[in-house]
Parts: C-alpha cells; sequence; structure tokens
C-alpha cells in the first residue's frame, strides 16, 4: 500500500509496511514511523470525475433509468478530505447520504486512452465516499451543488498498486459498525477500462485525477455523530466521521 | 486590463497598455512589446463553477423552467483555452454551440462569502464561451460530458479589474462576424454577488477560480472553419476559432 504523507513542510509518498513508512530518496532510503507522520489524502486531484448510476440495483433504488453510456459528472477538488476527516453535514440539507465507490487515480497525463490500453495510466486504487445531499440532487436539475460540498469527497486511506485485479472486490459501507451496502466491483454495469476510455475521450485527464466508479445498492443517510467507513476488499477502509456545520 | 502572459519559461501577470505590457518586478518594473509575449489564458483555475439558465429568455428557448436558485455545474480547467487557441469540434456530437458568458475571477481563497462582501474576493471579469455539445447535453442526464470536452472553455483575453461597474454592459456573440447574440449584464437573474454567495455557500473557492454568469438568449451552432467572438463592453473580446478532431 503506498500513502502519501506530510512530514514538517514535506509532503511525499511512501510505501506502508505495517507500522513503518518507507520512503524512496533519490540515493537511499529513508523510513518513518507511521506515527509520526501526517496521512493526506492519496491524491490532489486536479479534477474529481465520477459515474453515476453504474450498479443496477442503485439506479433502480433511486427510480431512475439505467444509462446506455456512462453517465458522468465532476466534484470539486475543494471536497477532498483523507481517512478520518470530519465531513460537515451542511445547515442546507435535511438528507445526507453516503455512497462507497471504488475510486481509480490515474498515473499520467493522458487521452483518447483505449480500454485495453488503461492499464497503463492507472497509479492505483483506493476507497471513496461520493457524499451526497440527497434532497438537494432530487431539488435541483444538475447533481452538482449536491455532491460538491466541502468534506463531500473522502477518499482513502491508502492506493493499492495497479496489478490488483478489481474485477472481485468485496465492497461495503458500515455507519456506527452497522453494515449497509454490501455488493461486490463484479457488479458494475461499465468496468473501469470502459470508464477510463469514455472519460478520457472526453477530457484530458491529469496525474492524480480521481475517477470514481459509481456506488451499490443500498444508499442511506447519516447523521450528526456517526461514523461511516467505506471497506474495499484489499484495499482498504476508509473512515470519517460526521459533524455539524459550525 | 491584465494580462498572463509567458516569456521563455516564465508566466507571469502584466498591464496591458497598447502594445506594451508593464510587469511591476520586486523593485523595478519590466516593460514588453505585447508582441514578444505568448498570451496564456487569464487564469488557471482549480475548478470552472458555472451558473445555468441564468437569463430569462434563454431558459425559455432551451424550454427549461426559470430556476428558483441558481443551478450550477462544473467544468474541468483540462477544457480551457485562451484568446485564439482553437476550439476542437469533437467526432461525438452533431451540434455543436457557442454560449457568451461574463466570467469572474476569485483572487483570493475564500468560504461563506455574503453578497456583500463579494468585491472583496473578486480578482477581476473576462469573456467566457460555454461551449458545449448540444445534443448530448440533451441525451445525457447530466450536462457534465457535453460541456466538458478539451477547448470547450474559452477564457480571455485580458481581465478587467474589479473596479468595473458589471451591473449594464453590453455582451455579445459573432459568428464569422455576424451577430447571433445581443444582451446585457442587467438581465442577469441572479447578480455576480448572489452567485458568489450562493457557490461559496457550497465550495471553497480558490484564487484564480473561475465563476461563469450563464449565457443570454440567441445561443446557435459553431462549425468547423467558423470564427466565435465573445464580446463583452468594458472587457474585451474573446476569438477563436472551430476546427475538426484530429
Amino acid at each position: 500500500m503506498i500513502g502519501r504523507f506530510k512530514h514538517g513542510e514535506e509532503v511525499f509518498y511512501g510505501e506502508v509496511r505495517n507500522d513503518r513508512v518507507i520512503v524512496d530518496r533519490i540515493l537511499y532510503r529513508d523510513t518513518f514511523l507511521l506515527s509520526e507522520l501526517q496521512l493526506l489524502p492519496p491524491a490532489q486531484p486536479s479534477k474529481i470525475a465520477c459515474v453515476g448510476l453504474n450498479y443496477i440495483d442503485h439506479a433502480s433504488e433511486l427510480d431512475m433509468p439505467i444509462p446506455e453510456k456512462p453517465v458522468i459528472f465532476l466534484k470539486p477538488a475543494s471536497a477532498v478530505i483523507g481517512h478520518m476527516g470530519n465531513i460537515i453535514y451542511p445547515d442546507t440539507t435535511k438528507q445526507l447520504d453516503y455512497e462507497a465507490e471504488l475510486a481509480v487515480i490515474i498515473g499520467k497525463r493522458c487521452k483518447n486512452i483505449s480500454s485495453t490500453d488503461a492499464g497503463n495510466v492507472i497509479f492505483g486504487y483506493t476507497c471513496f465516499n461520493d457524499v451526497t445531499a440527497r434532497d438537494l440532487q432530487k431539488k435541483d436539475i444538475q447533481w452538482t451543488r449536491s455532491k460538491s460540498f466541502d468534506t463531500f469527497a473522502p477518499l482513502g486511506p491508502y492506493i493499492a498498486g495497479p496489478e490488483l485485479d478489481i474485477s472481485n472486490l468485496a465492497i461495503k459501507t458500515r455507519v456506527n459498525g452497522e453494515l449497509r451496502q454490501d455488493s461486490n466491483t463484479s457488479n458494475l454495469i461499465f468496468s473501469v477500462p470502459q470508464i477510463i476510455e469514455f472519460i478520457s475521450s472526453v477530457m484530458t485527464l491529469e496525474r492524480g485525477d480521481v475517477i470514481a466508479t459509481g456506488t451499490p445498492p443500498g444508499v442511506g443517510e447519516l447523521f450528526v455523530g456517526d461514523e461511516v467507513e467505506v471497506e474495499i476488499e484489499n484495499i482498504g477502509t476508509l473512515k470519517n466521521n460526521v459533524i455539524a456545520q459550525d
């Protein structure tokens, strides 16, 4: 697993091995204790491109049709928080929902990547929570406002490398320890390579950009004080707490 | 007028006076000939937050209801081009439209700015063309794909300072010299201060972020070979040509 860390003023990626972090320098390796580093969100994207309605049963539960092509929307980088960051419940919503998603971190600047070449532009995989103000999503014509509040893009904790086979991984959400979403990435309508082909046919992807692949059924509400966990098999568990707006 | 320029490897802002560019250094001023500098898009945003349907007659012409609150959507920074950059007509669309808009460049990182304080966070104003694949906008549930193709966010040429009164400015589009949009910023449904209050209540705005304020009626098609100009009184004229995809 690869993590992004801060130590003093320095920000770097390092390999996490149990309670140690190995950092490759130009001519040597540094080793830190995990406990002496500040864990950051695993990427600083220029954009977060998300796919909506990418698990059949989730489209049904929202009473939305299954799309013929991926439905894409953007979340701003200003919404990103990391593992253990707080999700702020905005005053303007009355229904805040979690959405567990597999996220892809892009490894290099690219455009018009075919699905067969998609593996070459993947830096790795992490957990994502596409936090959504469901009432605002239903009210607005566009989904942007409901998904763009600060703290609505929890990402992390670490990155699993591109060698991971992501075709058959359990994906779960727990709220205060209780299982709420329980599916598998094998249920994705559009696969990760298909999504990369589709999105990169529209926009240039930059190193560090995040692609979120959609959420399985079982979405539901979060309340102030809740602890929400997104767990993906062989990737990790992203944990965040919900707090009230100041 | 303030422009963003490149000279050798250096990127800087400078004041444009006729054919000269004045650049304030720490202890002195540099003067360049405009012709010896490369003009860049006037901002490098972390996000472009756009308001849809913000002129009454444009909402009617698209047969969409007038919104009670601003409808917001995002365009990615990867879509930005500057004055005289080429708009690439994607193979996947059959109807490419121009949309002239007044754009606000944000001057400092901010959140939860009231409309009365909005003036303090404005770096200036420029012209924007919210290029849209209209057929894809109608087909997709979300507007994102139709508005996010590379080159779909022409911005520039220069920035007028925040002292400009933008409440009553003529805004026009010309295609191959022919007038297509002809309105006035006095027809905006939501004013610039109201938009800044609304968007900054959702997301943190960063220095250099762009807010596009919506397009007046008269939207229409562009074809390969066209020259499109967005002109805003006392701000300038943004000119771009439409070329075919490779």
